[in-house]
């Protein structure tokens, strides 16, 4: 290989964590996000770039030579920002929330300060206990069963997200179920949402090794606000079991993606377990809704799931990633996802005595991602955790309102949350290019053009979701800094919009 | 539910961005960093909490009202601090480094501030565009063949860690595979590494689905340095292709996790491409030392490999988490890990001219963690870099030289980096209790007592392995703030233990 004195000499010794440097550079990039937060409703909030914007900014390799962070943050403003979508803009209500906070933002930066690496209780005692502690405050704020706090015998992780709480989950069923039957039978197991389930549970059956074809998807309807229906699931189910298979898991939703649909988990509860299913409840979006009393009733039912799941990291201030699972029984988890190789083994995981969360989760390694959370709650208090999300809540009830003053859109399916689903109801449209669809199909198309030139107008940006055949607009109101004013303004735009846009049919 | 008037007045309303509140309290914990970090090597090194300490610490349940951040802080630093095992401590040494940096830490508050989601393209386009730019840049520092690079047809995706890689690449080979054999077929899949290969492939293994009958450990001795030979792993395959068992994934290891031991890529990769078989390629220690020239040879062979990944959180600065992964072929990755539910659908994803990082991870959701990699090799530059990962493998040499100076103390692998394996030297041990153990045993058991002795002391932290029946301490050099006085500060405080521990013998 030769000694290569020529490049061995190059550089200089460099001191990645000088207490000074980092103070001075911390203060530079503090200074720097503030700015960011004071100007970010100027910024168009879907990015405008096109593909490929970036590569023809940046060099094609890494630099020889150091580069001052002044010059660093300049390209971040030049070349960074105009490529991000504003998910923190007031005048974001697209897909659901990301939501930031100072308190969040300060947990994170603790959590990277101390750097460490929380895969058992010995490698930093703080990380794994913090985390069970605050688990159980949130749980309590949650009313979730005691089965589910330590002090009850279960217990809560964090995850990163959802995907992981499911696929960790499905996981432990899985093997539960293999240990019993065999597992020379892992094709014949069989895995059940709704139409309206997130993709998260696919993906984690994928991963899983459940058979494609036992990914059961069951019809909802716009009758039952697209809440999955015990009856269905039963026959769904019924007709699984003739075929010789065998039901596994079920993953219930309180706030789908597409329109925040319920499914009503005491039914679903009951038919699964008459199987033995494993019940999930991914209530992603909508749990944090419910440490408010009068929004915990979308988890009656939940005591006779083995696990709940939602993410903090959406509309409870701990910015992503955070996904808060409890599980009532953690040794099937252990069971599964455990490993103990000796080169962790320590006295203190030896006794049995404490958690060693690397067996609650994919990865070994994690971050200390309590921090976060413990920051939000003691920072905001609960109080003013619930005032805060009420007040999205009424907002969401304003534009709703707002809809109703406007004979031309409707709201499509009824709002339980913060998120309205509603459109441009459905019309005679002239013209030549609309003569061989149907009236159904026009009024969606319509609705797909108004959405798009709204969000390419860059003043506000919604997403979209198709329920039932219907296309719909949504409406979710959750970034940090969404005043009332702004949802005002964002119904003026659609209106302005829609305006144009039908004047030109 | 009713209206709940008297729960429905508490709180105030929050403004949880409020710009000018978030630049105040962001300065704060600035300042607390930077003293923790002018601190750090003040604390014991392995926290000295007893299980269970926090909980006598912390009340019950959530505060309702609001705390200011500056009591919190006193909280974490009279609560947080003594229950954190200090993994950015000069004087930490155990495991592998989670090496911090403040272009690192910047990274992760740019990246926590914007708090983007960047599943696809369109959720933040410079999220997707930096990560692809920047795993180019990284794959051309590490000479990693074109077929690798998105330049070359092969692309790289920075996942959390290796854990999320092996599992990744596992289900992609696993489908891979099926589609082939027929899915009734997967209790036949074989999963081969050494008995050093990190627990995550045998917990990749667990979660795909791979029958646990079918996970192989091949046997490493020392006299290949516990490297797995060519030859072992063939009459592992002949004997299981005999048994009408399918072969399907090789992990081969640059720099085990027990002894930085490296896996011959070349010959490995021989035997398993006859037969079809996967062959992953971990560096999570280890790959960082291969961007300097003269270390690069430890990746020979890797151009036959299917895919390749480090870990950038361990010894190259970004802090957690940061695993870097490249594969020769995007595809087969995405169609096992590809979904694509309407309420995700857009112009950009349609056209499919964008990556969707989505389709090449386990979650939907994720952060923006090119932005640490770039700030990295942007403040450092690569010729610092290198001689910066010099610089540690540099003392562990001196560390080497000091055991050699001790004829107590034997040096029990050859070091390959910046990890070195030692213990003392097996001796004749008098006294009743060394009775009825060999002479390996209680050598063995001398060396286990040695190291939880220097471990209480809270001075220096290391750990252990257990290779070929040898109990052995590793010196891991890499934390960021190390510098050759702390080793060979260690060096002279392993020493005063030992005379004190053998004085008892």
């Amino acid at each position: 290989m030769g000694s290569l004195p020529e490049i061995r000499s190059e550089g200089t010794l460099i001191k990645p964590l000088d207490p000074e440097e980092f103070r001075k550079q911390g203060h530079l990039v503090i200074d720097f996000l503030a700015d960011y937060y004071k100007n970010v409703d100027k910024y168009p909030v879907r990015s405008q770039v096109e593909p490929g914007y970036l590569k023809t900014r940046l060099p094609d390799s890494a630099p020889t030579n150091p580069e001052p962070i002044e010059e660093i943050l300049r390209d971040v403003q030049k070349d960074i920002v105009p490529g991000l979508t504003h998910w923190q803009s007031p005048n974001y209500f697209a897909y659901f929330p990301s939501s930031g906070s100072i308190a969040g933002f300060l947990g994170e930066m603790l959590s990277t300060g101390f750097n460490v690496v929380g895969f058992n209780w010995m490698s930093s005692p703080a990380a794994t206990e913090l985390e069970s502690i605050v688990m159980d405050w949130l749980g309590k704020m949650l009313q979730l069963p005691s089965e589910f706090l330590f002090s009850g015998g279960g217990g809560g992780v964090l995850q990163g997200t959802t995907c992981e709480a499911i696929l960790c989950t499905m996981v432990a069923a899985r093997d539960q179920m293999l240990r019993k039957i065999g597992r020379e039978n892992i094709n014949k197991l069989v895995v059940y949402g709704s139409d309206q389930t997130h993709s998260a549970l696919q993906k984690a059956a994928q991963i899983a090794g459940i058979n494609p074809d036992n990914f059961r998807a069951v019809s909802t309807s716009r009758d039952t606000a697209f809440g999955l229906t015990a009856e269905a699931l039963r026959a769904q189910i019924e007709s699984d079991v003739e075929s010789g298979l065998v039901p596994l898991f079920l993953c219930a939703t309180i706030g789908t993606t597409s329109s925040t649909a319920v499914d009503p988990l005491t039914p679903l509860c009951a038919v699964a377990k008459e199987l033995g299913i494993w019940v999930h409840v991914d209530a992603a979006y909508a749990g944090s809704a419910c440490i408010c009393p009068e929004y915990r009733h979308f988890l009656d039912g939940v005591e006779n799931a083995d696990s709940f799941s939602f993410n903090a990291h959406k509309w409870f201030l701990t910015t992503l990633d955070c996904c808060c699972l409890w599980v009532k029984n953690p040794s099937a988890l252990v069971k599964a996802l455990s490993t103990y190789p000796e080169y962790l083994r320590n006295k203190a995981s030896d006794t049995k005595q404490v958690i060693d969360y690397k067996d609650w989760q994919i990865t070994l390694s994690r971050r200390f991602r309590s921090l976060k959370l413990w920051l939000v709650l003691r920072s905001y208090g609960v109080a003013n955790l619930r005032k805060f999300l009420r007040s999205h809540i009424k907002m969401a009830k304003n534009f709703q309102g707002l809809i109703g003053t406007d004979k031309r859109f409707e709201v499509v399916v009824p709002r339980n949350f913060a998120t309205v689903c509603f459109r441009i109801s459905p019309i005679e449209i002239g013209g030549n290019q609309q003569m061989n669809v149907s009236k159904e199909e026009a009024t969606n198309n319509v609705n797909a053009k108004l959405l798009e030139i709204i969000n390419e107008s860059g003043k506000i940006y919604m997403t979209h979701a198709v329920v039932g055949g219907v296309y719909v607009m949504r409406f979710a109101v959750g970034a940090s800094l969404t005043e009332n004013r702004h949802v005002n303004l964002a119904w003026n735009i659609v209106q302005e919009h829609a305006n144009a846009l039908l004047n030109t049919l």
